[in-house]
């Protein structure tokens, strides 16, 4: 049982990594996916914030509308990262393929922050979007100051 | 009941309307965000159409992922277009604004057809995925054609 596991999750590893650097035809075009998907993600979470922070009303169907964007965008610019991104109109730091196992991890986290603040702005109070809201924004933070020139 | 649907639809009409014109603090937000909806519809829809045209091998998860992120993205860019968005670094032409019944309908029909290509994308064979591939980036066109600049 144990060895179909391993299989079945080399199989996956496999099946992952390959569309990852087929993904794109040029590194310019991973670049400009990358940003395009951190942009629509940093829209919907500003709106959060805005609303966590009591600069917009509080807007239960808004925040889960907002919150669901937000964790779906969370995934996709990972895969964008590849061979030959690290150079071009991008503000990268060499880290990120330097250091890339504590790059995943703060990627993860941040991935997982954001799946967190979904649940929480589906609960329908702005208490629990607060609650969530600052955690998430940390898991911004990390990687932005670590991995992204200003 | 006449009377309560039509209050219904009242309020959810002020609903969509009061966010869709204070959802962006500038002008130049509201057109890097729509471009960027774009790009990353524009890239998972690019690899639906190489499985559809036999240029990467079909694959019924990665259809059916795309086809839903396409789906998604499909209904974001359409509130990135208000007062002040059609100068900047935008290719969006007047007749956006001049006719913009004409233009909605190009919208809904784009955003009809990739619900259809989602459903279609889910089937699980390549010839759904052709069926509806081609109806689908024909509604992309017509909107390129008549109202981006090249």
């Amino acid at each position: 049982m144990k060895t179909i596991l391993n299989l079945l999750a080399a199989a996956m590893a496999l099946t992952l990594a390959v569309p990852a650097q087929a993904q794109f035809a040029k590194p310019d075009d991973a670049i400009k996916y990358r940003k395009a998907s951190f942009n629509v993600m940093a829209t919907h979470f500003g709106r959060l914030g805005a609303m966590a922070n009591g600069r917009l009303p509080y807007d239960a169907k808004a925040a889960a509308d907002n919150a669901e964007l937000v964790t779906t965008m969370s995934k996709l610019p990972w895969a964008a990262f590849g061979e030959g991104t690290d150079k071009g109109e991008t503000r990268a730091k060499p880290e990120i393929w330097k250091e890339s196992a504590k790059y995943k991890e703060a990627a993860d986290k941040m991935q997982a922050e954001m799946a967190k603040l979904n649940v929480a702005a589906k609960v329908g109070n702005v208490e629990a979007l607060k609650a969530a809201f600052g955690p998430a924004a940390a898991s911004c933070k990390t990687c932005h100051d670590n991995f992204r020139k200003d």
